[in-house]
């Protein structure tokens, strides 16, 4: 299959590498150079202490167009979107969409596509420099249908090591699952200066985990509360050493994904006349430490 | 006069080395150690680049029992009162208490001296060593009435150089003035990682500056809202380029007011039912931050 990946981030250098190894994949980045680098060299890719030099990856700039592919990946951050959205507007084929949050969704409407696929990603990656990714943490990703029959992509029922995909049902539930793990998550360990399992082990902290949990599940009128708040713990005691991506984005001054993850549950929360103090906090705090630029 | 000081931090050294020009005394320290510094070399007193050795200023360890003194200053931070009661409660001569906050009010009902003042320093302090003390912002110490007559204290009516006295009718609203400015101020640069000025001058911290001043002076009843929240704003902006006593204290992994500070709001919201969201997510952070040291 010809796959077509926009995006030279961490998750597109991750997926690049990976399904290279079955498909002929076509890597689009923001920029000429990190292209002219990927094609030139290949993507390195760290797993487990090891190196692996994966060659034979096409890579352009995306201003050069996308040629014709049989599925199109789109692995931006969401705050990226809009500027990627004129570029896809009229392509007909399979698109995959892999951002953070609940704020893209609103955008695929207007594509014309007729298959449009939303995925959750759950691997653990870290971009070293422009070809160089890290495997960090092993996991799975999630695919839905937004538009279109979920049983013609052939991906998932592929078997690529180190490199699961699934299927799930309702798109929007399995979005609000990861919505509520990140949301809970990733603004109280970037504010707190924590590792994800010091949300459980620090008194203090846990009881603002409880409360965000609380507040969020509220405003997202989370259907088995419980059994929610059970899946974000046990996630954080999973990956209790990690620090969360936007932990370490306000650390090292670069932008987050808060639009994207708290930027949805605040809109329903105005919405549906439902208090989000604690949410709204986080929020600007957030904000505040990224405009300060670490 | 004889004035008797306990406590050798910023503040009791402060005191003792101003005090010392006009007054024979006698500063009280947690260790022996501190105290047999003291009465050896001095107190040094930085101002303004200036470094002035003070000598003759009596040190002892508090474990020697208190002299006879016409007025004894109470200089610990409120977490210490506790151990220090016991020794005062007997004592017959004027007390001045300089705590932060509201919360030490409530043990000064049981002390059985007929003259008991509180008061509130505006002077910017910071302790180098045992013996070193630096006056890094010339202020005013505000004092009142807690019992017996204010007229009593000659204190407010001497000339001390850079180191002036004033007095309040209203120790009350004294203190709810100090306490707002603290309970606004401390929390958000301490979480925030700013110095006091970042409070403004960036938006996002600015609405959180807005709406912890909304949630305070709503739990406090304070009458005139507006011109509290332009002082609050006016001490921001006079000090703006501090780092605050919290937040410095978070950095060092020292313990924080934030008891003294938020502890009374929050019991006045619950005793008063009233919403106290942001200030009760402030004080999770604060001591969960506490809690882990640095």
């Amino acid at each position: 299959m010809r796959i077509g990946i926009i995006g030279g981030g961490a998750i597109g250098l991750l997926f690049a590498s990976h399904l290279s190894e079955k498909h002929n994949v076509t890597l689009y980045t923001h920029t000429a150079d990190q292209a002219s680098i990927i094609q030139r060299d290949g993507i390195r890719l760290i797993a487990d202490g090891e190196n692996r030099l994966l060659t034979g990856i096409i890579s352009k700039g995306l201003d050069e167009g996308i040629s014709d592919v049989d599925l199109l990946i789109v692995a931006v951050k969401q705050y990226h979107l809009p500027q990627i959205l004129p570029r896809i507007k009229g392509i007909k084929v399979p698109l995959l969409f892999l951002q953070n949050g609940y704020g893209h969704i609103s955008y695929l409407k207007q594509l014309q596509s007729p298959t449009i696929y939303v995925g959750v990603v759950e691997h653990g990656a870290l971009k070293h420099d422009g070809n160089t990714v890290e495997h960090t943490g092993l996991g799975i990703t999630r695919i839905a249908s937004f538009r279109g029959e979920l049983g013609q992509l052939s991906l998932v029922n592929e078997r690529i090591d180190h490199f699961p995909f699934t299927t799930s049902e309702d798109f929007h539930s399995m979005l609000m699952d990861k919505l509520v793990v990140n949301a809970v998550i990733n603004p109280l360990t970037a504010i707190l200066g924590v590792e994800n399992g010091g949300l459980i082990t620090n008194s203090f902290h846990y009881q603002l985990f409880q409360d965000l949990f609380g507040e969020i599940s509220g405003i997202l009128e989370v259907q088995n509360k419980d059994e929610s708040f059970e899946h974000v713990k046990s996630v954080c005691m999973a990956t209790a050493e990690n620090r969360s991506s936007m932990l370490k984005d306000l650390e090292n001054g670069r932008k987050t994904e808060i639009d994207a993850i708290l930027g949805h549950i605040l809109s329903e929360a105005k919405s549906k006349g439902k208090s989000d103090c604690l949410t709204s906090s986080l929020y600007k705090m957030v904000k505040g430490k990224e405009s300060q630029g670490g």
